[in-house]
Parts: C-alpha cells; structure tokens; sequence
C-alpha cells in the first residue's frame, strides 16, 4: 500500500455540489488504497473570476494585497465544502488553509514563489488518519499575510506538497483524460499518450496546451516528481509526466500544439543605434509583456534603420502596443504597426534531438499545402511556425498526419 | 480629535460593490475626525446564507469545524473588498482575518466564545496610519482553526475590539436610523430614541428588536462601551445604547416590542414527580431548545397530575415538540398538543421599575379592546403577553399610543 498520496483537483471538477461530492467518493475510494491521503483543490468552476469581478468594480487597480487577500476565498469555500462531503460519507477529514498548511512564500503578491513548506500540521493531522485537503494557489508570507502564487497554480501547489511529502508521484485530476498529440477538437485522430517527458510537457503547456501549468511541470522536474494528469470524470488512467519514457523513443514528434492567440507588432525604422532591441525587450519584460518569436532586420546598407518585430498574446496586445508606441516615439522610429492574425503551430518531441530533418519536414508539410510560414522559432524539442489564423487547423491536421501521431508505435 | 473609532458595518450596509464604496467613503471621512479608525464588517447582503446553502447541498449536517472554515469567508471578501475600495481613493486601509486580528475564541465551533483579543498586529496597523477593517464573526481557537461566534456575532465582534482597544463608544452601522419605540411598519407613529440602556437594549433585543444581538449589548454593559446604533445611509445621529440616561426618566415605558414567532407547546397530564419540570426544561436546554414562559398548574387534588405549558420560538417548534413528546412518553403523561398561533407583546422600560400599575395598565389597554391574554410573564423592566397573533399589529399600536411613546417627554 502506497504511503501518501497526493492529488489535485481543478475547478472544473469541483464546479457544483453534485461534483463535489463525487470528488469525495473519489477521494475516500483512494483512501483506500493509501496509507494517507492530501487533496489539493482550486476554487469552484469560475468562482475566481466572480471574485476579481466583485474586486474590478470597487477598484480600477486592486491593492494586490487585498487582492490576494479576496481571490484565496475561492479556495478556502471549495476546500471546505470538500472536507465536508467526505465527512458527511463517514470518513474523516480536514481542510487546511494555505498559512494552516504551511505553505510559507515570498512576500511578494499575485505571483509569490513557494519558498518552504513547513508540514507540521500536515503530518499532524495524517497521523490522526485524517483526509487532509489543502487549498491550492495561496500561501502565507513572513508578514503573515495571504499571498497567491499566480494562475494555474494550484497545480504547482499540488507538485510542491508532494516533494514535500516525500511523494513520488501527484495525481493531476482535471475536464480531459490525459495529454494528447494534438487538441482533440481539432484533430479527431489525436491519441491520448501514455507518457510524456517534462521537457516535452514543457514545450507544450507554454505552447498553449493547457492541461498543465508550466511552473508546476518545472517544479516536478526540479524534484522529480512524475505527474499523473487524469480525469475527474472516470478511471481511466491518465498521461504520465515523467523524467524520461519508460520505453525507446521511436517518434521524432510527440505532440503538435497550437496557439491561435498571437499578435506581431512591427516597429519600422528605428535608427541603428547599439543596444537599441535590449533596452526595448527589457522594458516590455519589465511591464509584464511576454514576448516571442523576435525578427530583427537592418533595412537600408547606407543609413541602417533597423525593423523590429515580435509576437505576444493576444492578452497582451493593448499593453504591448501603447509601450511600442511610446518607445517608438523616444527612439524617434518611423512607424508601429500590428497583425492580429497570426497563429502558432508548434511541433514537439524529445525524438526530434537524434533525428535531423525534422524542422525541414514541417516546413515542406506546409509548403506544400501553400500555408505561408511568416516566422520561425525552434529549441532543442520544438520547431514553432507563424502562420495566417484561418489556416491553423488545417496545418495542425496536416502534422499530425505528417508525423504519424495518430498511430501508437512507442 | 478622538483616539480610535471602531465602527461595524452590516451585511445591508456592504450588500453591492456601490454600497462597499459608500461606506469605504464614509470610513474615510470618519478617519478625518479621528486618530484611528477600526472598521469591522459583516458578509455583503446575504452571503452567508449562500455558503450555508452550499454547504446543505453537500452535508446533510455539516461538520461544525468545516462549517465554520465556509461560512468565514463572507467576512473576508466583505473585508478585502472594502480595503480594495478605501485604497482605490488614496488612502491606506488593510483588512485583517479574525485570526490575523489576534481574536482568540473558545476551541468550540458555530458559537465560540471570544476568550481575548492579541491586538498587536491590529495596533502596529493603526501605529502605520492604516484604516484596519476586520472581519467580524469570526475567530481562531487554540488550535489554529477558524471559529465563529454565533449569528449576529459582528456586532460582538466589534464591541469586543473596542474594549480591548480601549474605546468609550462603537459605532454600528445598519439600515435603520436607530432603535424605535415600536417597529414603524407596525406604527407610523413610532419615534426613534436619542438613548436606551443597556438593560433596556437587552429586553427589546431578545423580544424581537433585531437592530442589535443581545449578546453585544452584554458584552458592552460588561465592558461600559457605549454603541452608537445609527445608518449607513445617511448622517443622521441614530441611538445611544449606554449604562443610564443621561437625563431624567419621565416615562415609565421606553419602548414596545412584539414577537409574532412564538408557539405554545403543553403537556397534559403529568403525573406530579418532585423534581419533573427541572428535568424535563434541563433536557430541553441541553437540546438547545430556548424556552420562554412557563405555566406549570396542578389539576387534580385527589390525585394530583400535572398540566405544564411553555412557549418557544417558531424556529424550535419542530425539534421542542418532538423531544416534549419523547419525554411524555417517559414521564407517562396523557397527551402533548401545540399552539402556533401566538404573538408575544412586550412593553420595556427603566422607567418601571419606580411606576407600580404599568403591568396593570397593559392588561387592562388589552382587556378593553378584548384582546385576550394568554401568558404573561415579567422581570423588573418589562411585561410580556401572549396573545393571538390576529390582534398583534392591533395591540402594538394601543401600548404605544396608550404610553405616550410617540410624544417626546425625556
């Protein structure tokens, strides 16, 4: 019999009463085949957004304090509910607060990191043979004070209760089955996959698949913690995110993912000045703008003026494009335009390492079915093309059946 | 100027994010009169009885500790949110938990009684020239579990933290002007009162004046506070709740009450026991059955049996009357019947206690106008009868006209 195990259960499983209680059979099903059992839970369904609803009608800008202070109720109402429920089942169980679990972090708001967890109480109220459920995405900080550790983290919370705890594993129970080569609404060939290494599910969930949240991949990597990503809604085992494939790698793609959420802002003529696209990049990132995909190009041999351009998501068009403008304005640049067209499709696989010629294939892919490739960027793992919006199904469809994912050879 | 300002804030007073930046207004101007200011609010409008209703589709009986981790979190958004709104207008304001605020309860869950208040944090606040609202209702127990202290228990909440604060006067903000004479639905003719003692307060709120929780108005007599009940709509001065009348008593009755949610339970028959009554109102107590005016009468000399008859609230019906039957049962006693259709009226005042004949000249304003009174019971400053609920507007309005309440004489 397993010692602790460790699981976490996302708002959509946890978005009524009715699917409350099921999470509670569940859980108490698993109690019995553990020693010990901790919960992670997210808020209800989209309570969390009715609460920043509530906060963005009494302040333009929340005090991110009081921020955290509000959006961590979410949390302490689906932990408590679930605690509940199970008692009502005749098992017994205990639900935990962030600052009553321990969960100490940086004193930061909105996105602190974990720091430590102190399991004190945990281990206490284990040892009593309680249930314990823990709210996820919410800490406590050295003022005492509620933080939160940024969206999606509640995943993160889940992998971080588990190294904790000595756990080798955390059960990830969310809407879908698994991990799959490909969105399945796009792709009705796209096969649910076994395993997947960090690396990959790396690539993927900052792709835009968005089973899991990267900083909780990257913890489990860090700790070596295989995450099991599973549906609340049956039994069927799930994907397993893991340190490397248990068998041979024999494909060189493992997953096509798509991001239809992208912009490209141009910013042309801008006088060659050294150091110019840093301070640029620097002050975007410094405003929260996340950017990829940055081309750089000098225009004309005798009076260079550079062209810059980049994409972000589409989240972060409005902001990006306002600070593009006024740094435009300062390095006296020529004009700013943007293309909210765009989307980017990816192809990725821990495979493509020892294969060369894969980077090649997608393009020919794409080529051939005269899908315009308008930028390119690649890691070790992934190859990822800027394409027009309306042809992004069609080009996820075409490298899925490039790559056979469709059939099972691993 | 003054030192510190507590203030309470109900769930009327924070039902919609239009009235959290009204009173997050309020606050601030309060703030220009005072040193410091505490504000302590309740859950907005009627969220709390959201979460229970949650918790009753999960739990058929919620376990109370879990109950108590739910049901907290009306105060904490009520609270952060109006930080968020005090805050949005430039001035610095931040909200504190019950346990974050030092409030230390009884282990005890759904009713804990506040045991002491560590006011360290919420001094170091205030030493910070923060506005500190905190989250009434609730607590933390020795263990570090979230507590509540009963409903209605803000108003508690906030008396206790002017205590330990070491205020003269709490302000309780709610949707009423002050305390009345009579309910002004019942009588237009009702006036509100500038004062009324605490002994007063106390009658009028456990009869059905729900303007305070009783429990506040003890803990404010214990610690010589004095509440100011008044609006949060607008800046009329509401009523002082405090240890004597500043002035003169020149009326014999302060106020009238009436409680439309009474019903009579009796059991006849019972054969006559020493010691039966005080073992059957025992188990009732201990049941949590609140009983009011007992009627014990023996009926026959030969061989004596007992008739006892006893009101509660409408809300204790369903649970008194099954225990009474039980215990019927065992006592051996011929039948158990109940009365639904009751009203208790009350008149209260300081004022009687010098006056003999007020009770006199309540029964007979009654007889005149042949109400029938059914029960009667009184302590020094207040006479209560039972009567039939078809006559209770009626009645409210001869006790009130026939005691001069609409005229000011003090």
């Amino acid at each position: 019999m397993t010692d602790i195990i460790v699981q976490k259960y996302g708002g959509s499983s946890l978005k009524s009463p009715e699917r409350i209680k099921a999470v509670a059979q569940r859980i108490i099903d698993t109690k019995k085949r553990a020693k010990s059992v901790v919960a992670v839970v997210s808020a209800m369904g989209k309570s969390t957004n009715e609460l920043i609803g509530l906060a963005s009608q009494v302040s333009e800008q929340p005090i991110a304090r009081e921020y955290d202070a509000l959006i961590s109720n979410g949390e302490n109402i689906s932990a408590s509910l679930l605690s509940m429920a199970i008692n009502d089942r005749g098992v017994k169980a205990i639900s935990l607060t962030g600052a009553q679990a321990g969960i100490r972090t940086e004193s930061l708001h909105k996105k602190a990191k974990i720091l430590d967890v102190r399991t004190q109480r945990i281990q206490d109220e284990l040892d009593k043979d309680q249930i314990v459920i823990i709210t996820g995405f919410q800490g406590i900080n050295q003022y005492d004070d509620i933080t939160t550790i940024g969206r999606g983290g509640s995943d993160t919370s889940a992998v971080v209760l588990a190294a904790a705890l000595r756990c080798q594993e955390c059960e990830i129970y969310t809407d879908v089955d698994g991990v799959y080569t490909t969105d399945p609404r796009l792709e009705p060939a796209a096969r649910k996959l076994t395993e997947v290494t960090y690396d990959e599910m790396l690539e993927m969930a900052s792709l835009g698949a968005k089973v899991l949240h990267p900083r909780s991949v990257e913890c489990a990597k860090e700790n070596e913690i295989t995450i099991h990503v599973r549906s609340s809604f049956n039994e069927h085992e799930g994907t397993r995110v893991r340190k490397e494939s248990v068998m041979e790698v024999n494909q060189p793609v493992t997953g096509v993912t798509l991001n239809e959420q992208e912009s490209i802002i141009s910013i042309v003529g801008v006088p060659d000045q050294p150091g110019i696209a840093g301070r640029f990049f620097s002050y975007l990132a410094q405003q929260g703008v996340n950017v990829d995909m940055i081309i750089q190009s000098v225009e004309n041999k005798t009076e260079p003026v550079n062209n810059i351009s980049f994409s972000v998501l589409e989240d972060d068009l409005s902001l990006a494009t306002k600070l593009t403008e006024e740094m435009a304005q300062t390095l006296k640049a020529k004009s700013v335009s943007t293309d909210s067209s765009i989307a980017k499709v990816s192809i990725v696989g821990v495979g493509m390492m020892s294969r060369p010629g894969v980077a090649a294939q997608m393009f020919q892919t794409l080529g051939e079915s005269n899908i315009n490739i308008k930028r390119i960027t690649t890691s070790e793992i992934k190859v990822s093309c800027a394409i027009d919006r309306d042809k992004a199904s069609q080009a996820v469809q075409l490298l899925h059946d490039a790559f056979g994912l469709a059939v099972v050879t691993q």
